[in-house]
């Protein structure tokens, strides 16, 4: 048997398109793949578990291991940072496990330069602007303002479309959940993810003389 | 809805490996996916139809449409000429039908050169050399001498899966065709196929503002 390294899975879309219900989805369905865990500088919630939800660490640690060259990608959003420890998740690669992320475009950016072939990348996309409209009112008393700024919002987190490797217009819940997790099923049958296929091929054809 | 271009997979493995089973049930399968028609030089023979099983063409002709590059691949087997028109592929890539080759690494390489963007290969592997040795002795009669000429150009074909996008080793026809259909159905997601893609964003876009 082959064994293979894992992958990079991320998921970005504009905010309502359903990225989030396809993830949780996907992590239900397949045992393979397992959701990347955070560090942040912003202090635990009640409920909130270290290790699971985030890793809470403080701000001067999370800026030394910037320097460091720790974090795979990183922002900081408001007051607080938030990234993805390079470690665990080369950790998980290299024992044949699968990595999920739900990131916007600017990480994506900040994986491929880190890491091109392990990355697979899927953009989301609401099926039409009336839609995704609709998704954005997310209660009865939002103002015509706050819609539109979230509707900007979108439409420049859309214009990032072109870098990425596959496309799904997610008409329908359950289908776009199937689209997915096809991507990830085809993508671990890259050639270049069977980690030991040069050592079955040297007894293949070793035996074949 | 958002239009795409057809892909052309191309399937290649050492006899004996099972490549041509999971082609046929492939285009049982998927109503998409249409097996490219080769043009030959070789005489018709009984049962055989024009344009079903390949189109007959004279020698002249043949070397003709070779100098004018109208084949995508072609190759010289003993006395005969087989090649696939360029033409009728390219017509069905454009409606976006997909088309199935079962060929060589030679001809792989050929259509690599002409359409990579195009193009998706698989190579099927056979899960030992025990089991492809027992696929290659078709007959009680074969004497070793034979079986041990077909091993041969069987390692001499493996030698080329370096060339090839994805590697399925065929332990379970079932699970090979589920293989190859997956592989199919996750290409097609591609963002480079999706042909009216810019079209459908300038809309979703536009309508944000």
């Amino acid at each position: 048997m082959i064994t293979r390294r894992g992958l990079m899975l991320v998921l970005s879309s504009p905010s309502g398109a359903g990225k989030t219900s396809i993830a949780r989805s996907l992590l239900t369905r397949d045992k393979e793949i397992n959701m990347s865990v955070s560090a942040t500088t912003r202090p635990r919630r009640p409920g909130e578990a270290e290790g699971k939800d985030y890793y809470f660490v403080d701000e001067e640690k999370f800026k030394i291991d910037i320097n460091k060259g720790l974090f795979l990608e990183y922002a900081r959003v408001f007051d607080h940072y938030y990234g993805t420890p390079l470690g665990l998740v080369q950790k998980l690669l290299s024992s044949g496990c699968d990595v999920l992320f739900d990131i916007d475009w600017q990480g994506t950016q900040q994986i491929k330069a880190k890491a091109r072939d392990d990355l697979v990348s899927i953009f989301v996309l609401p099926p039409s602007t009336a839609e995704l409209e609709k998704r954005l009112i997310t209660r009865a008393q939002d103002s015509a303002e706050v819609v539109a700024g979230r509707m900007a919002r979108a439409a420049d987190e859309m214009s990032h479309y072109p870098e990425y490797d596959y496309i799904i217009v997610n008409h329908d819940l359950d289908q776009s959940i199937d689209a997915v997790h096809t991507i990830l099923k085809a993508e671990r049958l890259r050639r270049s993810r069977q980690a030991s296929l040069t050592e079955f091929m040297k007894q293949l054809r070793e035996g074949c003389s």
